[in-house]
């Protein structure tokens, strides 16, 4: 569906769940996704979803992704409180990549930092260059 | 590398090499990229690289991916005309994906649109919603 429509002109649409049926999910049967801060653009973190991650957070307008680690769908912010609202979403060319603005609640970032990417490349070295915006050790108090 | 020194203040330093031996490439040896254009912040695409990828990309200030479909090194540009320059490298929390701010010629989509997020969800539909700024039947008409 995504190659097939890709020389389309703007305005040109299709019903949504038979885009969700064409978006591909990997071996996994998941789809990295980029969450991006609808105002300022700044990116804020790459995670991933399954199709019931994505179709609740359609449904819900509040972010969820599927945690690896955990197995298991991740609420962003059920724990932390640091919850991310589904402002935009968007797919990419090939319908194999997310990209959603949101308006995400204080740090991203499981350190409590805004975002994820606080590590840049500078010369022959790696820095670390953000700090955190949240005590990180009051983040996940309410875990069980 | 990434975990044990994630507490840490900004200004901390660990050696580019040590760095780059702690990324964490998944199965297949990639790793997730993300493309913004560093001065508007658009998020231009998602692609991968592997280390040799990573590694031309530092030495040469020019983008290098890593092409699934190919099984090759992919030289952003090198049939299009269409290359990504390295403004900026950033790694995440995990150490498991690029943060890229690069600066992009002309259209970084295979369509010839300026991004590959073209398609977005408005209600009950998926609507294309960026048409091309080239012409995609010139981009590649220098494939060997």
């Amino acid at each position: 569906m995504f190659k097939e429509n890709e020389s389309k002109e703007s305005g040109f649409r299709v019903a949504l769940p038979d885009a969700l049926d064409n978006v591909r999910f990997n071996e996994q049967g998941l789809i990295p996704v980029i969450a991006q801060q609808h105002d300022s653009n700044e990116v804020l973190m790459m995670a991933w979803m399954n199709r019931p991650a994505l179709e609740e957070t359609l449904e819900t307008g509040q972010v969820c992704y599927y945690s690896r680690s955990r197995g298991a769908l991740w609420r962003k912010g059920e724990s932390s409180g640091q919850v991310q609202a589904l402002v935009e979403l968007r797919i990419d060319c090939d319908g194999d990549t997310l990209l959603l603005k949101v308006n995400q609640k204080g740090a991203a970032c499981h350190t409590g930092r805004r975002d994820c990417f606080f590590w840049k490349a500078d010369g022959d070295s790696l820095v670390l260059d953000k700090d955190t915006i949240v005590n990180p050790d009051t983040l996940y108090q309410k875990l069980p």
